[in-house]
C-alpha cells in the first residue's frame, strides 16, 4: 500500500483537483476518489487526471477512505465534515481546505464523531480561476498550509494530517483557528475587498490607460463571487477590524495629500515599502 | 543615417535605459547618448549596453541630438525641457516619459523655445524596480504610450514623436494632458496609494500567512518613494477625487458586511468582477 491508501477528495475544483494531481503524480495514494454532485464535472476531472474515479454517492465514496479532504465552499464544510464522519471508517482522517477556520472548527467540535477525526487546514494557494481545468500538480508546491488543531484534536490525526499536507508539497504552520482568521482577514480577505473596491473605482473607459499597478492591484477581483462572499461572511468581525485600519492608513494619505505634505507622504510610503520588503526582499546586486 | 540619428536620453534609469536598449538592439539610432549627473551610473549604463556613451555636460550631450528624451523625475521634467531646448538644435524634438502631464505641459508652454519642440509623452511601463540594471529591451514592447500634444504643439514634432515611441515598441494614444492626468489618477496613482495603505495594514508578524492576494495587491508599494511622492504631488486634485470614490466603494463593502448582507456583497463583487474582466478577459474553454 502506498503512503495514503485511498484518498477521497470532496469537491474537485481548483484546489481539490490540484491535490488529486499532486497525489497521483507523486504516487502517494493507491486510489484517488472524487466525490461531487455533478457527474459531468467529475468525468472531466477524471479525464484531466486529477482523480482516478468520480462518485456522487457519499457512502460509497468514503467507505474505504483513509483520508478525506473536504474542498467544498467554506460555508458548507462543517456540515459536510459531520456527514462524512458518519459514513467513514472510524480510523479515517478528515481534513479540509477552507479559507476560514474558527466557525468550521467550532461547528465540527460540537459533534463527537467528527471531532475525533477532523483536523482543520487551509492551504494558502489559489487563483482567480476555478474548476478542475485550472488545477496544477504544483499549485501547492512550497505554499504554506495552516493547520488549526484545537486542544481536543487527537494527536495521531494531527500527525497524519501534517504528513498528508507536507506530502502534497506544503510547508506546515500550526496555529489556533481564531488566530488564523485574524491573520487571514488582513493577509487575504482585506486584499480581496480592496481589489474589488479598486476595480469599482476605475471606469471602463479609462481601462485603455491601465497598466501593471491596476492589473496586479485588481487581479483577485475576478475571483468567484459565491466563494468570496461566503468567506467574508465566515469572518466578518476580523475583516471589519482590518478594513477599519486600512481606512485609517488611507486617510493618512488623503490628509497628507490635501496638505501637499511631501515629508508625511514620503514617510507613509517609506513605512509601507519597509513592510513589503520584509515579505519579498528586493534583489541585491 | 539611421531612422533617428543621434538620440540623447536624459536620466538613464529603468525607463531611459530600456529606451536606450530598444534603440540599440533595433538599430534605430546612429548614436545613443546618456546625459546624467553621476559618472559612475553613466559608466554602468554604458557597460550594460543601454547607451553608447555617457555625458555629464548638458550642452555637449544635446548639441547634435535629433531627439532628446527626458526621463528625469516628474517634478524636474519641465525645467529640464526648458534648459535642454536652449542647448539643442532648432530642429530637435524633445519628448519625456513623465507619469503626469498637465503641469509639465503648462510649464513648458510658458517658454516659446521649449514649446516649439516639445511633445509630452508617458509610456505606461514600469516596475517596482529602478535603475539601468533593471532595464530591458522589451520593457516598452506592446505598451501604451500616451502623447499629450496641445493645440500649440507643432504638427511635424508630434508626427516625429509618434514615430519615435512607435519604433521603440509602444502603441500610441493621444489625449489632452488634463484628461491623461484624470485617467491616470485612477488607473495608476490610486492603485499605488492603495497598495501602500494595504502594506501598512498588515503587521509584519502576519506575513508568513500572506500569499498571492497580498503579494499582487502590495507589489507596487515597494516602488521608489521620491518618484511616487513627486507623482502624487503633481496630480493631487484628480488623485483626491479618485480616493474619494474608492472610499465610497470600500464603505459599501463595510456597510454590507456590518449588515451581513449576502446579496449586496455579491452584487458589489459581481460589479467589480465585470469591470476587471473587461481589462483582462477570462480564458474561454
Amino acid at each position: 500500500m502506498r503512503q495514503f491508501g485511498t484518498v477521497t477528495i470532496v469537491g474537485v475544483g481548483l484546489i481539490g483537483g490540484s491535490i488529486g494531481l499532486a497525489l497521483r503524480r507523486r504516487g502517494l495514494a493507491d486510489r484517488v476518489i472524487g466525490l461531487g454532485r455533478d457527474r459531468e464535472r467529475l468525468a472531466e476531472a477524471a479525464r484531466l487526471g486529477t482523480i482516478d474515479e468520480g462518485m456522487t454517492d457519499r457512502d460509497r465514496a468514503v467507505a474505504e477512505a483513509d483520508i478525506v479532504v473536504v474542498c467544498t465552499p467554506t460555508d458548507r464544510i462543517a456540515d459536510d465534515v459531520k456527514r462524512l464522519a458518519v459514513a467513514s471508517r472510524s480510523d479515517v482522517v478528515i481534513t479540509d481546505a477552507g479559507s476560514t477556520k474558527r466557525r468550521i472548527v467550532e461547528a465540527v467540535e460540537q459533534d463527537d464523531r467528527a471531532r475525533a477525526v477532523f483536523v482543520g487546514a487551509h492551504p494558502l494557494a489559489g487563483s482567480e480561476r476555478r474548476g478542475a481545468a485550472a488545477a496544477r500538480a504544483d499549485l501547492l508546491e512550497g505554499k504554506v498550509c495552516a493547520l488549526t488543531p484545537s486542544s481536543r484534536t487527537p494527536g495521531d490525526r494531527l500527525r497524519r494530517a501534517m504528513e498528508f499536507w507536507s506530502a502534497v508539497g506544503c510547508r506546515i504552520v500550526t496555529l489556533d483557528a481564531d488566530a488564523h482568521d485574524e491573520a487571514l482577514a488582513r493577509t487575504s480577505h482585506l486584499p480581496h475587498v480592496v481589489a474589488s473596491a479598486l476595480a469599482l473605482s476605475v471606469p471602463a473607459e479609462h481601462l485603455p490607460l491601465a497598466a501593471g499597478a491596476y492589473r496586479d492591484g485588481t487581479r483577485v477581483a475576478a475571483s468567484d463571487p459565491d466563494l468570496w462572499v461566503a468567506i467574508f461572511l465566515e469572518n466578518p468581525d476580523h475583516l471589519l477590524a482590518a478594513l477599519e485600519d486600512f481606512r485609517s492608513a488611507l486617510d493618512h494619505f488623503r490628509d497628507a495629500l490635501q496638505e501637499r505634505d511631501r515629508e508625511r507622504l514620503r514617510s507613509l510610503w517609506q513605512n509601507g515599502k519597509l513592510v513589503r520588503e520584509q515579505f519579498d526582499p528586493p534583489p541585491t546586486h
